[in-house]
């Protein structure tokens, strides 16, 4: 349900400034190195984005190298430099981006009392000059300069609009208004920059930024808020990571300005299809899981339990869909099966592995996964197809993992024998391997039993309920031309969950390439 | 930064509608069993919400039952009995519902033109007379009926209204305008309540709900747009949680409204002390993660890692913190050690743990902190006391996991050898277990080696990066005198990962329990 712009001419560019290298690496416990921030910068070029913030390039050799090497690579890119009001932080930013094709210093300074006596321990008077000599002294050296009034939300209005004037005065041609602490409301954002752009000195003369913080769960509606009330840049982070709750997340904001085109009559230079993997990418690089609900990019954003909705989509995507995962480089929205469902989503899913369901057996079929749905939460793809290939005497399970060991612990390699039945010729065959973790060895004994290229994408696990003899949820992602695969299985066993998730994803690629033949699929 | 309320009487009460145990539960592959319905409405009712929607009483015998008993234990909360515009339906909510103090009869029905054509293959006209009848049917049982016009936002204005009128002449007493798709914007949502409210005839003497989905990140923001328009009723669930992005979070809106009462002139009757508990009990139940930036309930969202926060938060709390974490019973936030933590931080943690580092130790501690948190992303507090511990010659981690061998795999009991010193003792000593997983063999055995009284309560384990010889990293979770500490550790063997993680939560345990003696704490 994408909307078509109505006049060209009226659509306001919006800027995006990603932050992800710079504000979303300071999620705890979340650094990236300075070898995987260039990937990922390239990758926020490739996604679109107007400027990128590498990092903190005063705080450490490797971030300076890393906003280095990114301010060479990335020319077609502005760069943002970072730094605190004090020569030292200056100098480091200014070097550090001197190979820019396009850069600006971004200079940030607190302005709310509480700031001001705790922690920077200066009076208003104070903090003033330092920002005047201190914008002064960077514009020597960059032309382009960003001020920031750190927790500008919680600060007098009075000395906001002081400290602005005076910013714009020594040559500053942003102004960013963050929302620090996430503590402000839309109606608030909205005001604070309509007053600052009409009432200071010089405030029609510079853009307008807003860095919005998500602790209250309002960082992209006062994102939006800010663009009503005169902002032309937002600051983003991927996934929205950051500081506690995060940033405004990328893609939301995105994805708002696309969905909503022609009632907010504003664009991005984002690349949609771009916008998964670079999430992904993120995720990885940062260790920083997404969560199930996230919207855009979690793994539920486009899947649907409920029985009425699966019908609705089944029928016509736009009754429950108001974005196209697809253009966003997320493979076909999987219905995931569980006891809401309805015989129709059960028929159409087996359909798409090439098993064709009889009227007259889809009651059964339909009965016995209703029984599963009941006892487990999810039934499976391979899962509802055993039940289907049991009913209908059709279509088993290609391969089913018979048996494991696996001795694992501290010592230098871990061994693994694994039997598995590969159903079309009737025979168990046993298979050894070693690794340097458990679930590697297991991995090398299943690779010699089903003959396709998978390759381990991603492993997550969860304990699903408390106490030390909980089952454990096994989420196995493989790769196989291109085209990932998704196996899922739960047992008190983790190791064991996470061999079954193997071989179920790696049988719902073999089932994919009989059905397809050899498919070429340039889904992501 | 809690703000004090201007004066009583300005202030609206809004009602909080919980619906967690029947739209969260349609979250893909979460259900909830239903005696686990039961305990969360019991925590539902603790926590001061003011109706709650059980379960979708007509879908299965368990959840009538569900349903039922609900209605019969929590006489102190409404109950609201959901159902399609469906005979057998309504049958089942009003039979299901029958025992309640009080309840509602929720009836919903699409009003969008494409739900109309794909889904429902009805016109206008016909779906008009089936709201009457259906509504006057259910009007004979209940008193107090919610209508829910499906998709309000993409639905034609006009028949929005006229759905509505119809409503209230059959007796609708509450009417509620969900975005169900999450596709509209705040300005959107204020304009329809306040239209709806002031141009359906008899509008003004019924009650307004809003039930907003999160596919675009707006659902929070859009429901205090509602209550501008007119809403007093907000329809929310524990974390988020729902089909694809979910629903308005509860916690979310709640603490909005608690932070920003004054300026909002709004409250609610949840019991900020019962968020956490009832968002983690959620969680279990269905299986469902909570993202590390989840605002409120996050396991980041009252942790700052930048140096420049850490230290403004040393010196007052309110200078980086808008709510107070302890107040939800959440345990004090603990600040996340990595390379951008400050001397201050780190001294400041040594201290909790009773390690009193000498300021001219301090700079060889933090030197080898600074290295350890460049090469690993987050420095836990077992390592970080260990580095203290062999710079100062003091409190090296009371046990150390020194070897470990499990067998695990498809038979019937995985057995597991451990070797842990007892570094006050300086001997190593052996142990066997057994478990119905690896992990458990492991955990008995060390529950022979470390004399500490702990509780397991949660373990999840990520991969950290692509490749089936990635490393994965484990977090434990274990309650020990009903305060909690959590390992991390990172390793190639997910097993011995865990195992590692597990010890050092035991050991924070341990080296709390040193210090504190045998003290009673409060928190969670």
């Amino acid at each position: 349900m994408s909307e078509t712009t109505n006049t060209a001419q009226e659509t306001k560019k919006i800027q995006i400034f990603d932050t992800t290298l710079r504000d979303g690496e300071q999620s705890p416990g979340a650094s990236i190195d300075p070898e995987r921030k260039i990937i990922i910068a390239r990758q926020l070029g490739k996604l679109g984005v107007d400027i990128i913030e590498p990092g903190f390039a005063v705080s450490s050799a490797g971030e300076f190298a890393a906003v280095q090497q990114i301010s060479r690579e990335l020319q077609h890119v502005e760069i943002s430099g970072f730094a605190r009001m004090m020569k030292v932080d200056i100098d480091a930013a200014v070097k550090a981006t001197q190979d820019a094709a396009r850069r600006r210093l971004h200079l940030f300074i607190s302005s709310s009392d509480i700031h001001l006596q705790y922690q920077l321990r200066k009076t208003r008077a104070e903090v003033l000059q330092i920002a005047k000599e201190m914008i002064a002294y960077g514009k020597q050296f960059v032309d382009e300069i960003e001020f920031s009034a750190m927790d500008t939300t919680r600060s007098d209005r009075a000395f906001v609009i002081d400290l602005v004037e005076a910013a714009i005065a020594e040559g500053a041609t942003i102004i960013n208004l963050p929302d620090t602490l996430g503590y402000a409301l839309p109606d608030e954002v909205e005001e604070l920059f309509r007053s600052v752009r009409t009432q200071a000195r010089g405030g029609e003369s510079v853009r307008y930024s807003a860095h919005n913080h998500n602790d209250l769960g309002l960082a992209v509606a006062n994102s939006l808020a800010a663009i009503r009330g005169g902002a032309t840049q937002i600051e983003v982070t991927v996934n929205g990571v950051g500081e506690r709750a995060g940033n405004c997340s990328l893609e939301e904001l995105a994805m708002i300005i696309e969905t909503r085109k022609s009632v907010l009559q504003l664009e991005t230079g984002i690349e949609q299809r771009e916008i998964y993997e670079t999430s992904r990418m993120v995720s990885h690089a940062m260790h920083y899981p997404i969560a199930y609900n996230k919207p855009i990019v979690g793994r539920n954003a486009f899947q649907h339990e409920s029985g009425i909705h699966q019908d609705g989509l089944l029928k016509n995507r736009n009754t429950y869909e108001i974005m196209d995962p697809e253009a966003m480089g997320i493979s076909r929205s999987m219905i995931i099966l569980g006891r809401h469902s309805g015989r129709h989503a059960i028929k159409h899913r087996l359909a798409e592995y090439g098993v064709d369901v009889a009227d007259k057996e889809l009651t059964e079929v339909y009965d016995r996964f209703k029984a599963l749905a009941d006892e487990k939460k999810i039934v499976t793809d391979d899962e509802l197809i055993r039940i289907a290939g049991e009913t209908t005497a059709t279509q088993p399970d290609p391969y089913v993992l018979v048996d494991l060991q696996v001795l694992a612990g501290s010592h230098k390699s871990r061994i693994a024998s694994v039997t598995v039945k590969n159903s079309a010729e009737g025979e168990e065959r046993s298979y050894t391997g070693m690794g340097e973790g458990p679930l590697e060895a297991v991995i090398h004994c299943i690779q010699q039993a089903i003959p396709v290229a998978a390759e381990f994408e991603d492993l997550e696990m969860h304990s699903l309920s408390t106490g030390e003899d909980a089952h454990g949820e096994a989420v196995v992602t493989i790769v196989n031309n291109g085209e990932r695969y998704r196996g899922t299985s739960i047992h008190k066993d983790i190791i064991f969950a996470a061999a079954q998730a193997y071989v179920a994803a790696c049988n719902q690629a073999v089932m994919t390439g009989n059905k397809r033949g050899t498919k070429e699929n340039t889904a992501v």
